[in-house]
Parts: structure tokens; C-alpha cells; sequence
């Protein structure tokens, strides 16, 4: 099986990683933007090749992990390239434009719009590790439209990598990753900015913050190059979700403007049962 | 030495399993409103016998960890009852109210206002763990207030335990803490509250979330009971970091609402530096 990787960061490098574990037999080529990003995955034997977009036809898996703005026009290129049996698969957070933009392409059947819930803080190929994938769920949206075997093969290899598969409609998917996901990130984003704001003295911050902190506060962590694009292309989305919890904290600082505890104390122990939904993600 | 902990929970518990690990000859006994509390506690081994305030006469030490509204009463009765080489310390989150509630106390002096960084979002006797308080700030506060001797036998325990001590003045102790840890528990109390608002099926939160959600979130799980309180004594200082949040929150939107993505790029690329700090905490 011959699998190029185009975007060999921590997602490629993580995929490119399980993939060798579980198909020894895989040749695993890595296309990226970045020299440098090539030369250090093949160091860190994430690649056995460097290849170009032209070396696609070959390809029998072509896995696409780049940033969400650079996929639109990278997965229409492939798409161009491809042989009749090679699959390719995105792994971006936004999947409405992307499905719009292939969806007139002749090759629409060979693609297959994924999006697997995994990730750290960290980015590039030193942030790849292995089973990044195992026990996550992967969204795959408009199944119907990617060829059968295609499909079959996708499966095979997303089983072997542990994932568990939910299928949706690229606009649902858009809705429900804007709250648990795109949001996330923003308030940590933010929460961070405020506390750097404030304590001028960051060797201060380090003294008195606690892991209730760095827990909040880690997705600020974030590479921005792949945050901008995700906010741009589920725009009406993220304001929702944002329009949602600025008037959240807007009333709950209305609670505590106001003295009434009472209320404040109802509010935190209504959202208090999120432990039992928490308790089933790792 | 006879070391009486008020408020057998979280962080009651763990100061009793560090304190018999790193003094065997230590007796302790433990004080709870809840009778439930106090069995558990002694079925777990955190506690050698029940007491009650009128004993504390005879304590070496008395440790309270109650909800800081709870703690105001508590601190002043411990205090009316002590002996005169009898040292107590608190382990609440804020620090200005009740260094004002004790300041006129005749037994000022046997009380040190502490505040160790450091817990969990679990609450009760179950959640003790060892070594809770390793590697962990903990703040102190007017120990000048502090009989030498009793200062002393603090710093001991404290250093026993491995904590890192910083001195500081309880305004400078609440300010700083309505942003590095108060503030959190806001931002996420009002995180979990708008997804679950909008998610009326949890089943679809819990495939769809992944561990950048859990962390953002986690302080969710968080006791109302202890929280409330602390937002109440806190007041002033966490509607400052709320309105600053809030605040920040809003331009940030309104940078995703006018299309203006290179200022939302530059927004997250000046917060990202906070890697280098929280590199730092554990």
C-alpha cells in the first residue's frame, strides 16, 4: 500500500505513525509546504520518502491533514492527480466548505470527508505520536458520495487505528464541533489574554496558577496558522456559539453584581452533571 | 502531636494522609459537619478519631479546610478554644475576609492564613490523595501576625509535605487569584452550561468531545457548596477579571464577525507565548 501524506505535522505524522504499526507493508511518502518539515520527518522516520503532487496517481491512500483553508485548494488538486483506485482522505475540523468545494469535482468518488477527533496542543512532525487515534471518534460526512471500495478501504484502515466511526451531514458536523470544540478553544484563547493582560509579571503567574489553570487555559497553546482558517470557514457557527456564552457569563456576573449566591450556586450545580458526560472522554 | 483537621474533603483528607506519612508518631483526629464524612473518613483511614471543638485545646495543630463562608465562624470558634502552643491554619481560596474576621482575635497569633494551590475538581473524603500538596505553591499570608514558634512548626509541616512557600498580603493574594484560579472556574462552569444548553442529547456530546473539551471544562465538575462563597468574599476581584474576559471575548467576536482573520490570527499568535509558562505548571 503506497500512502502519501500531504501535511506531515502532528496529525499526518501521528496517522503516518499508526499506519506503519498496523500495514508493515505500507511505503509511506510525506508532501509538505515545508522543507524542513520533510527533512525532520524522515528523521524521525515518520516518511520512508519525500514526494511531489505529481506522484499522486500512484497513490493508494492520500491522507490530507494541513490546515483547513490550504485543503481546499490542496484536496481539488489531488483530486486531479488521482489514479481510479486511490482514496483520498481530509482530516481538517470544518467539513461544510470543504464538501461544497469537491462536490462538482469528477473525482468527487474518490474522496472521502473525515474528520477525526484527536489532538494535542502541539503541532509538527516532533508532535506526532502513536495512537493519537485509538478509542476517538472519526466524523465521516457524505459517505454516499466516495466510491464503495474506496469506503471499504478507509474503514479497514480507520479500524485498524482504533477509531470509532459516526457518520453526518457536513453542515451538522459544522453545528455540534462549533460548541464542543471550536469554542473550547476560543475561551482558552481569551482566558489566557486576560490573565497575561493583568499579571504583567508572568514569573507570578507561574508561581500562583494550579492545574485548574493549565487545564483551561492549554488549548492556548494552539497553533493559530490552523485556528484562523477553522473560525473563517464555520464563521456563523462559532459567533453562535460565542453570542451564547458571553451572555452566559454576562448573566453570571449579573448573579454576583447583584449578590444573589443563591442563584449562583443553583447555575454551578445545574451544569454540575457534565461529570457524567466528562466521565466517558478521555 | 495531636493534629485536628476541620472539614475532612479533598483537601482535609490529603493533608491527613501526608501529615501520617511524614509523621508517624502523629495522632489525628478529625471534625466534620457531616457525620457520614467523619465514618468514611475513618473507614478510609484518613482520620484515627472523631473529635469535636471543644478537644482543640489539646491540639498541637488544627487544619481547616471548610467552605470559606463556613470557615469565618469556624476559624474564630478554633481560636476561642486553642491553647496556647496550639497553631491553626486555614486552606481557603481567599484570604482578605477572613484575615479581617481574625484580625482583633486575642488569639491572633495561634492562626496562620495559608492557602496551598493545589486540589482537584473531586470533593469529599474519597477524593484525598497523597501528595496532594508536592511541588505545590502555597501562599501565606500576614505571617508576621504569627507567633514565632508556631511559624515555625507551620513551615515544618509545610516543608514535610513539599511545598514551595510564597509570602504575600491578602489583597495582593485575592487579586492575583480572582485571575489564575477563580476566573477559571468561571470560564468553565459557563463553557459547560452553553453546550449542554445547546445539546439537549448528551449522548451526542460525549461521541462528538474531545480531550480539549474535557479540559476546558473539567472545573465544571467543581462543588457548588465551596465556590459560591469564595466567588461572594472575591466579589470585587473576580467582576474585574470577568468584565476583563468578557471584554476580550467580545472584541474577539467582533474580529470573527467583521472578517478581520489576520487581527484573529495576531489575537492567538500574541496569547501563544503562554506555552513558555505553563510549561512550568504541573
Amino acid at each position: 500500500m503506497k500512502v502519501y501524506i500531504i501535511g506531515i505535522g502532528l496529525i499526518g505524522g501521528s496517522f503516518a505513525l499508526d499506519v506503519k504499526a498496523n500495514f508493515p507493508e505500507a511505503k509511506i511518502f510525506g508532501i509538505d509546504a515545508s522543507n524542513a518539515n520533510l527533512a525532520r520527518a524522515k528523521e524521525l522516520k515518520l516518511i520512508d520518502e519525500k514526494a511531489s503532487m505529481a506522484d499522486l496517481k500512484e497513490a493508494d491512500v492520500v491522507f490530507v491533514a494541513v490546515p483547513v483553508d490550504v485543503s481546499l485548494g490542496v484536496i481539488s488538486k489531488a483530486l486531479d492527480q488521482v489514479g481510479e483506485n486511490t482514496l483520498v482522505i481530509d482530516a481538517g475540523s470544518t467539513k461544510s466548505k470543504l464538501c461544497q468545494a469537491v462536490s462538482n469535482h469528477e473525482n468527487r468518488r474518490n474522496f472521502l470527508a473525515a474528520h477525526p477527533i484527536s489532538g494535542t496542543e502541539y503541532s509538527g512532525p516532533e508532535a506526532a505520536t502513536p495512537n493519537l487515534f485509538r478509542d476517538k471518534t472519526n466524523i465521516i460526512c457524505e459517505v454516499e458520495k466516495t466510491a464503495f471500495k474506496l469506503q471499504e478501504r478507509a474503514l479497514e484502515i480507520f479500524s485498524k487505528l482504533g477509531m470509532r466511526i459516526r457518520y453526518m451531514d457536513p453542515e451538522s458536523h459544522d453545528r455540534h464541533i462549533a460548541y464542543v470544540s471550536h469554542l473550547s478553544h476560543i475561551s482558552s484563547f481569551m482566558l489566557g489574554k486576560t490573565v497575561l493582560e493583568k499579571e504583567k509579571n508572568e514569573r507570578d503567574i507561574f508561581d500562583l496558577a494550579g492545574s485548574g489553570f493549565a487545564s483551561t487555559v492549554r488549548l492556548a497553546k494552539s497553533s493559530p496558522a490552523m485556528w484562523t482558517p477553522i473560525f473563517e470557514q464555520n464563521k456563523e457557527n462559532v459567533l453562535e456559539t460565542l453570542n451564547g456564552y458571553i451572555s452566559n457569563l454576562t448573566q453570571f456576573k449579573n448573579l454576583i453584581e447583584n449578590g444573589d449566591f443563591e442563584e449562583v450556586f443553583n447555575e454551578m450545580e445545574r451544569t454540575n452533571h457534565i461529570k457524567t458526560i466528562l466521565n466517558g472522554i478521555n
